[in-house]
């Protein structure tokens, strides 16, 4: 099957939005095996809209849509494509008493031109959106299928999944099935050499290599009748790569790096203290995302002046007069500072030189350390890392957040 | 003038990448006066490619292309667009000497790959790539104008600066500025309210508003023969907005919440201390992103549980008991202890609950209060958000900087 991506929304032409949606959904369509050759945008214009429905319609089996479902007179997207598949518009009594719930649900009033967004051209399936007002609708019509999602991303990738995907899965004959395999510590160049070989020569399930900033992936896919064909294909293969990476491979599928690191803590009940210097909160920020996360994170200490170091964590003066801020000693007195005076098991600290100023050639900017305390541990890493402020910074969050966890992997 | 932007490559269309080219160029133009009704992307496929070529050359008076101007075969942007006007392909020594100079910058060996690069359609105006080995083309036939950039956005962004902005410029016979205000705790709809006869009834220069899921704002943008001019028309307008707004305009241009505050801090020479709860590190972590804070920001305090509010910021535990951690008392408790112990003027303070588990009817998710002290003043605003556990956090962290930055603009 061939897709086609249309976004709607004369913000995209604008450029004050990026079109993340059309990254979505690209995505999500690769995996289920359908090919999206084109993605188009165009702004609240019938007659462009019209134009870019008709070419889509010449090169494809299926057109997505988002936006345009929105309530105002200038939210076309349904009336434009009733018009090219010669269907009316007609009133949908049982999306109209969802569009009635969701607003009794958030307490506001709806108005006369919520009510348009319950018309829905005629013979239409419709679908419910669990996070917003406007409908889905899709429309299967002379072999074609066309489906039209909201624009807010939230409310797409809600609908996307909950209705779209598996009505989707049912049109294709085979599934395609992925696993991510997240891979930290890991280079992306190293990565890819150490599997050039599954990457080269296997067909069913491939394996792909995937970088991102701060983290290296492989993606494993696998094609089959049904999804528990496909995950049989998936998990020798899946075996493999943890073979050949151990436990530099942090977790596989949708996850992150604090939200591994927030479930080991919480799973082996291990209280934490964190110490920032460099990372200035961003650790104890990304360990809060984490829900029910209060259970065993205790607090986090931005240290930034080196005042603070001594008074908050206990730094000894003389290890900042002798080594610096910025030194390995002070980064594991950091971590053992802030486990010792809260009483926590666990503690983490980052210390480093985010720039653009304040390198030398000893230490030039990118220099990080990480410092480690649990149950009476105490060590620190030297990392180095290179690009803008933010980036060391991130990368620091992330190295940290590993380090951790390859800490207390084994811990009981 | 009418312009389409197409990007090229397979790792768009699989989700790969997102596509922040298009959304650059789309700004770019509209800043320029110049309407984008569409942008499509494409694979690295010479017969799609040229189908997508062919329909905006219909629509377009100009084309701007991104991506595949590549040394692999499947780069075939310039020999696409060479076929469809109907040019022939010719070496281009002083494009051939640039790579070469490149190459030798960054110590690497060039191929004969990086030779088919000096190759472009005969006649038309070669870009030199000051970030990369792709040089850029530009065609003018037929009064249409077709622009090839390269796809890594760095390479491409610059070169649009340096090179093609004002090639575009030039052909222009009016410039368009604009200009930002940024307005802070006035939400959409009050804010259109409050300025929409200017928005209805001004045509040089224009008022349109944006928001964002944090802030709203409002761009005024001139026609004029030069910049010089254009931001003559703007300074009234700005001025006038200024008067209707007052100090919830928080800055003009360019900037965000974090470097306007950071900014205050520095030049006013007001340590500070910061005590989080709710927003568990955010706070410092926005106000650390300025370079050169060190000289201000002392200490952050992530007191996420009772006893660290108690030990940390000297709470007092009969406040935690009485109203409860999220409450008014300890707000104000956590700021003026965090300024206090550690010797600072002012004191920030964030407490509040983000969900998805913990609200009461009598505070709900999203209940938040932000906590002040500056030079023995102490207060706590309330404030309530909607939305995800992240959504509430980032809003509280922007209104938490703009609480502060209203009560110390007045300090001296």
């Amino acid at each position: 099957m061939k897709a086609e991506i249309i976004s709607i929304g004369t913000e995209i032409l604008l450029g004050d939005i990026v079109n993340t949606n059309a990254q979505f959904l690209s995505k999500e369509l690769a995996v289920l095996g359908i090919d999206v050759y084109f993605q188009a945008v165009v702004g609240d214009n019938a007659e462009r809209l019209l134009q870019v429905i008709s070419a889509a319609y010449e090169n494809s089996d299926m057109i997505i849509t988002t936006g345009g479902l929105g309530p105002t007179f200038d939210d076309l997207t349904k009336e434009t494509a009733a018009k090219y598949f010669g269907l009316d518009m007609e009133f949908n009594e049982w999306a109209y008493k969802r569009i009635e719930k969701y607003f009794r649900r958030i307490g506001r009033e709806l108005t006369e031109n919520n009510k348009k967004q319950a018309y829905v051209p005629k013979g239409s399936i419709v679908m419910q959106n669990s996070r917003g007002t406007a409908p889905g609708v899709i429309i299967e019509k002379d072999g074609k299928i066309f489906v039209m999602l909201p624009g807010p991303p939230h409310e797409m990738e809600t609908m996307f999944k909950e209705q779209v995907r598996p009505f989707l899965e049912e049109k294709q004959e085979y599934t395609f099935v992925s696993r991510i395999m997240r891979i930290a510590d890991v280079g992306e160049s190293n990565m890819e050499t150490r599997v050039r070989d599954m990457v080269e020569n296997m067909e069913n399930p491939t394996v792909a290599p995937y970088a991102k900033p701060t983290e290296s992936f492989l993606r494993i896919t696998a094609k089959a009748k049904d999804a528990e064909e496909a995950n049989r294909l998936i998990d020798p293969v899946a075996q493999e790569i943890r073979n050949r990476f151990g436990d530099a491979v942090y977790a596989e599928g949708e996850t992150t790096m604090e939200e591994v690191v927030g479930k080991l803590l919480m799973e082996k009940n291990l209280k934490t203290a964190v110490a920032e210097s460099l990372t200035g909160g961003l650790v104890s920020a990304a360990l809060i995302n984490n829900a029910g996360i209060s259970s065993v994170f205790m607090e986090g200490i931005v240290a930034y002046s080196n005042e603070a170091k001594i008074r908050l964590l206990g730094v000894n003066p003389e290890t900042i007069e002798k080594f610096g801020a910025v030194s390995e000693a002070c980064a594991m007195e950091m971590a053992k500072g802030a486990a010792e005076r809260s009483g926590c098991r666990i503690g983490l600290s980052t210390t480093g030189i985010a720039g653009p100023d304040g390198g030398t050639d000893e230490k030039p900017v990118g220099t990080v350390y990480v410092g480690v305390y649990a149950d009476g541990k105490n060590y620190a890493e030297k990392l180095s890392f290179s690009g803008t402020r933010e980036r060391i910074r991130n990368r620091s969050v992330y190295s940290a957040l590993n380090i951790l966890r390859k800490e207390i992997l084994d811990i009981g």
